[in-house]
């Protein structure tokens, strides 16, 4: 399968994406997803795909890959053929691409650092999963250039966001923050999971606007997203960071 | 033609472009858009395109496609295929794709309204055309919601920044006007023309970070790009704008 070259995915970064877990061939939290890629339509003013071709494509994804315990499967839902420039042509027929891959939980060091590519607090990008997502490459490619492994994004109001591939929290005198959505924040699927959580183990979480010195104070620092998890970090700035119980019973309930 | 489905350009926006316009079938000023490509190529490190390559894209563009007086030849170098996620592959095969357009001069109205899409100047993207151009689109479509022909951008900080798809000049007691590159500004290779140009008329051009309010007092308004050349705005939010002379004695050594 190949993409016509006048796709406005691929000229514009004119589209959406979701990444799901799926675990021993079944998709996690499906309609979870659907329903977020269904919220970046309509902030994009993109039709929607309908739950039968979603449905249709990524059975197909699933049957043609090789099979692994733990895959990630990515639904691509670009705004479809045009002609030149911005504008979108008058009858949209967005497409839809799945593809599957192996996805083994992560193991080893998880080495943050701050880096300076800003997520965009002045766009309806920044809450949402689009094909825009060149930042987020440069961030982890900053965060690696610095002998790191995932970086830390803060806004262009220099609140701290979130990292290039996951949501952050972190715990300071036993409480849990985390950057409210409307710091240019994916409304994460596993942020949410994290928070219900805390909720039933009666521990209060902050959403917060933030500046990055909060983040030199706090005693663990942990990502989330579909395919990680929970995950706490190592260290933040070569600042080694502690693994409280508290992250352990947070990550129970997740998948 | 058609693209393979795991290219980085089309899953993340990883990668960038050019946009040449093409008299009789000559791009013109090739050279300046090569070298801001390999700029472009730096910032984001990859690869950049040889010179040959480039030429024998270009040729097959221009021979294929039907012949029209002005056109547009768009070159489109995105990472090349990869993995799942962020991380680039370690040895990065970017792919060079071309096309042409026809692009006669636009006429008619050039009505301009400043949107609520911001530019982010906390990323070296705002700087270069990358394929990551969503927030532009979105900038674009809100402009024609507000019943205009195209937006004036502002940045996460406030200042103005560009259209959504030029550069932006005004004019004001007769003193020509710019944002300044570290505004989030792409370095157009017209916007750079109009400067020389102005030179040799002995007008000023100043270079500014300046907020929305200096556009309410301008007498005029303009945009550049390859495409375009200049092109004089007939209205900004409502307030009807002045075409002075000057504009045309600027326009004249444009192609």
């Amino acid at each position: 399968m190949s993409l016509p070259l006048d796709d406005r995915g691929l000229l514009l970064g004119d589209g959406l994406f979701e990444t799901l877990l799926v675990i021993d061939g079944e998709p996690v939290w499906w309609a979870a997803h659907m329903a977020r890629l269904r919220r970046g339509c309509a902030a994009l003013r993109l039709p929607e795909p309908t739950e039968d071709e979603a449905l249709a494509a990524a059975r197909q994804a699933l049957t043609t890959a090789a099979a692994s315990p733990r895959a990630a499967l990515r639904l691509t839902w670009t705004a479809g053929s045009g002609g030149r420039g911005l504008d979108r042509p008058p009858l949209l027929a967005p497409r839809l691409l799945a593809s599957l891959a192996p996805a083994p939980r992560p193991t080893g060091l998880l080495r943050l650092a701050t880096v300076s590519v800003r997520r965009n607090a002045g766009s309806p990008t920044s809450r949402h999963k689009t094909l825009a997502y060149l930042d987020n490459v440069l961030a982890r490619r900053e965060a690696q250039a610095a002998g790191a492994d995932e970086a830390v994004m803060l806004n262009t109001d220099g609140d701290v966001a979130c990292a290039a591939a996951a949501n952050i929290f972190w715990v300071e005198d036993g409480e849990l923050f985390t950057p409210a959505l409307d710091c240019g924040v994916l409304d994460g699927l596993t942020r949410a999971a994290v928070m219900d959580r805390a909720a039933v183990l009666g521990v209060a979480v902050r959403e917060v606007r933030a500046g990055r010195a909060v983040l030199g104070h706090a005693e663990a620092v942990f990502l989330t997203n579909s395919l990680i998890g929970l995950r706490p970090a190592t260290t933040l700035d070569e600042r080694p960071l502690k693994r409280p119980p508290l992250l352990d019973a947070l990550a129970e309930a997740l998948p």
